[in-house]
This record gives structure tokens, C-alpha cells and sequence, in this order.
């Protein structure tokens, strides 16, 4: 529990903490070592103590929303954004000018081409100038430059939970990077906390289904990322589906080797051997997202189907942790010198 | 609901009534205007009173479980049987040679070849004389043969969802039979009604897996059955996972057009016009498991993967009812004369 | 299923079906043998095909939404109401004035008082001229009303749980009125289909409460109905919980006996001998929600706690049909002669 | 993170982690900054890696199973159990007299009139002996006795979420000790890691009832602890309820004032205002079992039911924490000199 590097706490500040990536973010600085939770702000709910509006945490935040405000944010050393896209672009230039360091758990910093995200977001993009800048904050692939970025831009839940399953076979070119079909399915939290029908219980509950087959905005940013390891374009399908629960997603992979015989599952452990998040399961396994819940970690397991020249990659991550909060702690502990799993080491809560 | 042809009742003996797809039939048997329940049979139950093991049929369901006992059964026009594999081989020469057609919901004759059949399920085949005359009771495919048979072996739930979203393309030569890919999603009750751990309601709740990456035993039944509608053997990747929700099928296939700008649409809405228990729902919909609940339906719906040259079929159904039990007395219908639709023209609970 | 008697069919007007309890309604009247729908209303829908909005509806359900107009349902011969509160207000004098029949499943004509009525509902009542006429569609207590009534207040979900659960002990002077307790446990269906952050799944799943400690509008419904029945003002507690699951509803009553020895089971069997949709468990029974999932029955079941005067009454019922849709449409069959069960014989679907 | 007073390592023993208290206990002691775990034991699992029973404790857990044995436990400065009823009773002398201190986590040690344990569990007592030394380590009830205790009984589930509702109460003789009825909701994990049917997700999804209304074995372990703190025999109804959810318990308490106007929400806020682990919340609150989840808290809240004399509290657990291991290392911290929330300081994961 004591992962912290000696050094002095870090100022922090969360806006648009009312969503469901927002309350985990509190959970996780809330028993950070180093964490200074200063500023927590909601222009909807400025005056709610925070612990009103999530009872979870009495006892434990004391913060109360107030409404964003670029001077009190610019005294932090670090703000978070859990906010929809969009709003993040309005805020960098300020803070950054004022040496606040950004992690963006927005899509408004992950697509490198500002006309690509314009297409997919369908406005467009609030502040170009900072793509350049912005470090895409997948600590497996970009550590060494999360150390020094000003600007994270904390990667999508599908995006962790499919790059993890598939780079180190691109890296290794082990696969035919123009077959890459990605099907995956995720808890219903990853729709945020919106008062919409298609989110009531009565509607999720003994319901599966896919949504967005004519295309969702992980699949620029799936592609981007897979296709910047490969070095050249990646044929990707991704499709995702809907599963009757709060927290999870579960992506399965089928991937065309195009090496016969590869020791697939040594690819796998040696890619990850250090990584403190990523869990390579023995062969045969079939990761369970209810073993990562709670948690940062990202549990894989390899398979070959019988009657098959295919591979296949079974992944699994919490949406809310791995896919937002957790990683975007993570990213910060790298960015501030501390332990990179400090305030990350608590484990899943099973059953 | 007056789907009957007139008719003298059929005298129906079910044996293995204790599980879910058990409990399913005998409440469709009850509303069904020709079904005559003559015994329901269970060795571990024998004595108990159907309604006490299974209170939702409390006042629609007299009978009491009784030991299967061949003399009795004999009596019926047709048995059913919802048991475990290898049971139905044992019972049934001596059904048929008395007279009594068989609707086998197990798997004991759904692979043609006994061989295959023994290295799949683990035990020898124990009446494979009769394999030639069982017919496949997917009336979407074969509604011919059912007509006739003596004995039905009603397909397994993935097989039904999964052959049911290919079998137009397989026909109409639209799709590379050498590469399909099945990635399909249930629901628990498809593990039947044991005592076991991994079924726990808090083993199940909140957590989403795949299992069987190593080969699951719909696999050679599926294979078998595109494989005889494409006229060579199919390459097939079937993977399945579990759904924390009690019943549904979600199967998402990924399939290579062979065919340039063909009219997907029309090829399925032709295909099935006239199928009762079909619904080719328009271009950009998505089916949901919570729309077929309770029912023998399944809906189909198309979509193309952008940036991709892949055709993607979405098909879902009740895997009780067309996965199980409505399918079994869909094909009785069928073979007693009744309307397709008798006792199965319930609607979807919802929510 | 063919319990209607020989009659033209009932020209039939929904308003405000795009909710649960409207949905549910559709469903029952779809299969109903004697049921013609004429118009479905909605003005935020108009012109959207209701199987749209619903796809358990396809193929089944051909309306299309329209305005809400009163010519038009001036031609029904009956007018369902599933409408928040204060709708049916405004509608009931035109619709009476035409001759036509009114099952209102809202609140509006439930409260005989209409100070009472304003004080709980926080708004003047729009039609206090009809409050002397309107039938409280309680079959099991007002049925012979039922017949003639041309306005019907179809009974509040709890209150039909509740009311049911002690009849009869009131009625034969069995419990003392001063002192009922109602622990009442309910799905969140009962909630309606209402965008509201409180409903969604993340919010609801895994999650057990208390709500409304200070007063439920149902309170003055079961105080009133009780109380009708004992003579005299009754003490009641009423206490309502929320539970992570679609439908059902499970009352819990402690009662304290004021005659010794009496015959609890012999009081219930007796009430309810030749009710169709109330079924009188063994004494040590424990009625399950999903024993009448989807359908109109109400199951209960009586328990002496030990070492304790007390008397419990256990008892269940589908919110959203005996609560709500399935009772109006008994109601609908007693005011047009049908079978009392006509389109209600469904059976409940379990698992 | 640090509240672990300086102090050696606490060698730990766990005898029968192979259910659910059991794995709640290993997570627990794997974050527990002074818990150094020495042996898990089980006769089934023998041999077999915890986390390969339980993958959420992969990385964290790398104890094998291994069968009980006296020596190697007698090692321990204590022993937790996790077992079922009849085990611990066994085990303690041989312990005891090694000097290793025992938590219960059983119901062996909870009763102090064996006689009435050998009634209500169906067995002899086997080790009356040490009823008169045993302490029952509700630390909010017993702190001063656990401090120096070698033998805890951990309250049940029920018994702690009810009797924290009603402490304060009895304490300060404000309400009739001759009338208090518990209607209690629980989810599943209570049942325990068994294969029963009972338990199987499609028996208990989208249900919920009654269950033990002829009594239930936290019967007389309430009424113990209440009658102690009354002074005399207290009347008492406890009613549990079984709800479609994995973790968390809610009580809804009825009561019955003896003072007219007492101040309860002081009576309760003086009465815990030093507990880590008992939140009063304020007055018109609904304590929701999704804000306590994973944690040692119990949440209360108060309530007076309209037109009633009675007064309502309402009080929720976790009941795998709170109501077992959580409370069970409270129990181990206070007799080994540690901070008292030493390893229980993680918060609630919401949603």
C-alpha cells in the first residue's frame, strides 16, 4: 500500500466529476498516497457536496462540485477531464499556459488528424494545436514519452482493451495486419451516466445486443493505434455489443498468422514480463471480466480455434479502470515520479 | 389462437422433464389447443407433483413425474425427450417399434456420422441404425423430411441461431463457405438446470467469458449442416460465451463475400418470406435477445463493417424456445398436421 | 385459448402507450380473442409505427402511432388510459359523453376524495364529477360493479399486492385494523419508462433500497381500499423497496391476530376459491416473483413467525400485469362479457 | 494507507477458504498491511493455487491450498475460520492450547446455550467448554472484551446489520423491547459457494422471496444479542428475504416508541459518532447496499412512516464484509494492536 515515492503531493483538479468515470477517478485519488484532490467541478451541480451526489464516497471526499473556473484549475498541477468531448479542447489552452499538466479522459486529444476526428465527432476539432503534443496515454506502448508529456490524451475503453490483445503480435509481425477482426462487448456503464431510456434497467436486463455496426469512434482510434505498430494501415473490423452488466469489457480477437507455428503464448509473456497491469493467462484460459473488476489490470489469454489456421486473443479489462479512471492515474503516477501502481493495488472485489 | 387444424388430440409422453428445456415444453404443451400431456417422466422426481418442482406451472400443469417406463410411453402419439445425450439412444427402438415418433431435444441424433458423434460426446454412439432416418428438425431448412419422420433430432440452440443467419448466403453461392466466423453470445440456462458452482448466480452476475475456446461440441453439428448446404466441407470458426441473463442467443457472424454488390437484404428477405419464425428486420437494425424472450422467433438483421470488404449477419433467438422447446413442437406440428404456429404464437415479455 | 364467448369484437383506444405498462397492454391485447385495436395514441411518437418503438411488437402490432384526438376515440368502445397522472382528467367527460367506456391504469380516479387526491398528487383533480361514479377495478372485491361501470380506476400495483394479501383477514374480523404493516419489494419497471439517471441499469444493478420513508402515493390507495373494507380507519405502514430486477412485486405483511386459533389457510382458500387469478399456496409456501412473471396471477402464502402472536401473509404478483395492464383487461372482460381470463391464460415464463 | 500501528507481521491461518467469506477473506489480508498469510487450507482443494480457484487473486495470492493440520495452524498467532458450522468446534482445543488465538467466522461459537445451538443447528454442541470465553466480536457492541479475546465468534450477516439498527435504541430504553420486527433483504453470496440449484443464476434472476418463514438460524442469535442489551427477553420477528443481487444486505426495521418526541437521530449520531465503521446518515436517507459494497460499513438511517406511532430504521452491509470478513479482521486488529481499519479502508466501487 506504501507504492509512493517520498515527494509531495500532487495538486489536483477533476472536471465534470458527475459521471460514472468521473466518481471512479474520485475513488481511486481518494485512497492515492499522493494525491491532493483541490478542486472538483460541475457547472450543473456547483454547491452539492460531491459525497450528496455519491453516497460511495461519504466519509471519504469532502470536496464539494463548484463551477470550473480557469484560475482555481490553473493552481493544480495536474487537472482531469471526465468530461464528453468537446470541452477539454476549451480548456487546454489556458491551463497549459499556466503549467498545468492535462489528462484528457475525453476523445478530444486521442485522433491524431484533426479532419478524421471532425468526421467521426461531428464538430470540429477545438484545438488542433496541441494534437502534435498530446501523448497518446497507453503506458504499454508510450511510457517513455508519458514521463514528460504536458498532455495525455487517456485512451478509449475498447481501444485499451483491443491495442493490449493485438501489439505484440504487430510488433512481432506474427499476424496479417489486413485481417484483424475485432468483436467485442462491454458493460453498459460505458455509456455513461446520461438519463436516457435505451440505459434503464428495464431495458438492459436480459437484453444482449450489438450496437454502432455502421460504424463507432473507437474504430479511428483502434485503428490509428494498430495501425501506427504496424506500420501501414490495418484491415480492422470492431464491432461491439451490449452486455446485461454494469462494469467490463471482454474483446475477442481473430487474428490470420502469417508465421506458421509461432510460440504465440511466449510472445505474449515476454512482451508483457514487466508490465504491472497487463496478466498473461496459461493457454487454455478464458479470462473473466469479473476478475479484473475494480482493477487496472487487463487479463489475456490465447486460444486456436480446432479446424482453423486462425489465432485467437481473448481480453479483458474494467471499463471504468483500466479503460479511464485506473489509467489515467496510472498515466499521472508516471507523469509525477511516483510508483506506477500507487493507488492502484487494490484488487477485484469477487463475487 | 385457434392455429389448429381440426384434429384429434396427440397423445404426448415427455421424458426428463426436470431441466429447463423441460419446463419449457411442458409450458408450451399446456397452452397448445392439440397437445393431450399423457405422462411426464423423471427417475429422480418420480411422485413429485410437476407443479411442485416448478411452481410457475401451479394450476396449468396436473401431472405427476413418473419413472419412464416403455410400455407407458409406447402409448403416446409422440415423446419427447429432454434429456441429457445417450439416454434417448437407449429408449428408442423400442419407442418406434411400437409406433411412437421420437422429437429427440438432446444431441444423440443430430450428427449424422457415429464416429464424429463418439469423439465429440465421449461415449460411443448407442443406436446409430437410426441415423440415416433421423431427420435434422430445422424446418427452415428441412421442412420436407419433418413432415414424414419418425424421428426428429431437434438442432442444438447455436446451430439453430448461427445456421439460420448463413443458410441464404451458403445457398445462393454469396459467401466464401471457406472462411465463417461465429462468434456467438448466451445465456446461462443453456447450461441446463444442474447443481454446480460455475452456474451460481454470483459466479454468473456481472461477469461475461468466453469458454470452450478449445472446441465446443455445436461445432461438428453446425459444420455438418453448412457444410451440407454449401456442398463442401465449410472452414468455421465457432466461439462461444456466456451472458450474465438467463436466456438468448446473439451470434455475429463474420463472413467474406464471394460476390461483388450483391443485395444481401433481398437474398435473406426472400429466403425466409415465407417463414413464420423468421424476421429479416431492415437494413441498420439490431437485434435484441429481449425481443425474441418467450418466443420461437429469430431475428436477422445485416450490416457491412465500414473499411471493410466483410459481410456482418446478426442473428438472435430464445434459446429455450427456437434454440429448444418451441422449435421441438414446431417440428410436431409439422408432423401431426397441426398449424406451424399452434401453441407458439405467444408474444415477447417485455420488458 | 378460447375463452371469449361468442361476441363482436371490442373496439379498443390505447392512450399513451409508449410506456411500460402501455407496452404490456399491446402485448395482452394482441393475443386477446375479442380485442380490435383501433388507435394507439402518443403525441411525441405520432406517425412512428408502435412495432418500432417496440420490436417484441413486430409482426404482431400494425398500429402507428397518432395524436391523441377525441373524435377518434370517441369511436371506441373502450379507452385504456396508460398516462401519468392527470391525462385521463381532461379526456373522461368528452369520451363519456360519446358513450364511450373508460379503463383508466393511472391515478386519477382511484382516491374518492378529491382534497385527498390533490394533496398526495400536487395538483387540483381535473374531474372530481366522476369520483362518485368511477369503479375501483379490484375484481376480487368489486366485481359486480365492474360489470356496469362505464369509468374504471384500475388499482396501483402495491395496492393490488397489498389489498389481496389481507381481504380476506379483514373481511371475517380476523386481525386487528389498527396495526398492518406492509414491507412491500418491488421491480423497477414499476418506476415507468421515464429518462431518468435513477433508472439506469449501473444505477439499479446490484443495488437494494428503501425509497419514499416518507410517504408513497400508494398509501392513501391502500388506506383507503383497507379501510372500506374493515369499516373503520385503518393503521397502516407501507413501506416500499426497490429491487434489481425488471417486474414483480413482493409484499410482505405482519398482522397481529385478534382471534385465537383461527383458521388462516381455511380464510384464503375460501375468499379465493373461484377466483381465477388468485392462487392460495400451501401453508410454509414461499411465493416467487417469477412464479407469475407476465402473468395476471397473484400467488399467496400465509406464515405464523415463531415465537411470535404475529400472523404473516407473503404475496406476489407481476406489477406490470396484475398491477397494472392485466387487471385492466379483466376489468375490460367483465364490462364486455367475455371470459374473465379471455387473453389472459398465458402461463408464466420461467426460467 | 498506513494505519497499521508499527508491530511484527500477524502469522495468519485460514481453514476453509474455499467459499465466499473465504475468498473475501484473502483479499482483504493480501492489502493488509500487517496480515503475513502462512497457510490456506482445504481437504477438497488440496494442492491447487488459490488464484487458480479464485483469478481475481492472480498476483496477489500465491498460497496453495493445503489439507488442515493441527501443527502448521498451531504455527499461526491465529486462525480465521471460514468453514461451515461443526468444523471450528473441532479445531478449537488443539489451537487454543498451541496458543493460537481463533476468529470464527462460524456459527459455532455465536450462541451461548449449546442446547439452544444443538436446536436450531440440528448437531450437538462440540465444545461447550468454551462458550462461557468465547466473545462475540460485534466490536460497535463488545470492543473492550475482543482486545484480549483468544476466541471470537464473528456475528452473522443479518444478526450485525440488525442489531447495529437497533443498539442504540435498546441501549437508551426508547422503544418497546417487546415489538420489534426485522423484515431483512439479502443478496445471494449469503447462501455461500455451493452447488445447489437454488442457487443457479436462472433460478434466482429476476426473483425475489421469502425464504425460512418457519425460522431462521440468525433467529435466536438476534435475539440473543438484542435480549442482552434489553435486559430481558425481547420480542422479536425476523423475516429474511432472499433479493437477485450478489452482495449487500438491507434491513427495514419496525419499531415502537416507548418515549413520545425522543431525538433518534441524535440517539444514533452520539451513539456511533466514534465507530470507523457505522455512518448515520441524516434524517429522510435511503441507505442503498451499493454504498457499502466491498467495505466494512454500515449505513443507517432513520425514518417515521406517516399516520404511524412506529419509527423505521433502515440499515445496509455488505454482507461478505461487514457481516463476515471485514468484520472478522476488525476483530483480528483490535486483538493484535493494530489501527482498527487497518486493511478495510478501501472504498465502495460505484457503479
Amino acid at each position: 500500500m506504501t507504492n509512493a515515492t517520498n515527494s509531495k503531493p500532487i495538486r489536483i483538479g477533476v472536471v465534470g466529476a458527475t459521471g460514472y468515470t468521473g466518481v471512479e477517478l474520485l475513488r481511486l485519488l481518494a485512497r492515492h498516497p499522493a494525491a491532493d484532490l483541490q478542486v472538483v467541478t460541475s457547472r450543473g451541480e456547483a454547491g452539492t457536496p460531491v459525497a450528496d451526489l455519491f453516497p460511495s464516497l461519504r466519509g471519504a471526499v469532502d470536496a464539494v462540485f463548484q463551477a470550473p473556473d480557469e484560475a482555481t484549475l490553473g493552481e493544480c498541477d495536474v487537472v482531469f477531464f471526465a468530461t464528453p468531448h468537446g470541452v477539454a479542447h476549451g480548456l487546454a489552452a489556458p491551463l497549459l499556459e499556466r503549467g498545468t499538466r492535462i489528462i484528457d479522459l475525453s476523445a478530444d486529444f486521442r485522433i491524431r488528424d484533426p479532419e478524421l476526428w471532425a468526421q467521426w465527432y461531428g464538430q470540429a476539432h477545438g484545438a488542433p494545436q496541441y494534437l502534435d503534443e498530446a501523448v497518446y496515454g497507453l503506458p504499454e506502448l508510450n511510457r517513455a514519452q508519458i514521463h514528460d508529456a504536458r498532455l495525455i490524451a487517456v485512451p478509449g475503453c475498447y481501444p485499451t482493451a483491443v491495442s493490449l490483445a493485438v501489439l505484440p503480435l504487430l510488433e512481432a509481425g506474427l499476424i496479417d495486419p489486413a485481417d484483424v477482426i475485432a468483436d467485442a462487448k462491454s458493460g453498459v456503464s460505458g455509456a455513461g451516466r446520461k438519463a436516457q431510456i435505451g440505459g434503464l434497467f428495464a431495458e438492459v436486463q436480459e437484453d444482449f445486443r450489438a450496437y454502432a455496426s455502421g460504424g463507432h469512434r473507437h474504430w479511428p482510434e483502434i485503428h490509428q493505434t494498430l495501425s501506427g505498430v504496424a506500420g501501414q494501415s490495418v484491415g480492422l473490423i470492431f464491432q461491439p455489443h451490449l452486455v446485461p452488466m454494469t462494469r467490463g469489457i471482454h474483446a475477442t480477437l481473430y487474428l490470420r498468422p502469417q508465421v506458421a507455428d509461432a510460440d504465440w503464448q511466449a510472445c505474449f509473456e515476454q512482451r508483457y514480463r514487466d508490465e504491472p497491469f497487463v496478466d498473461v493467462m496459461p493457454p487454455g484460459a478464458h479470462p473473466q471480466t469479473a476478475s479484473v473488476r475494480g482493477t487496472n489490470l487487463c487479463r489475456i489469454a490465447l486460444a486456436q480455434p480446432p479446424h482453423s489456421g486462425r489465432l485467437m486473443v481473448l481480453s479483458v479489462i474494467d471499463n471504468l479502470v483500466k479503460g479511464a479512471a485506473g489509467q489515467a492515474v496510472q498515466n499521472m503516477n508516471l507523469m509525477f515520479g511516483q510508483a506506477e501502481i500507487a493507488g492502484l493495488d487494490g484488487l477485484p472485489v469477487f463475487p
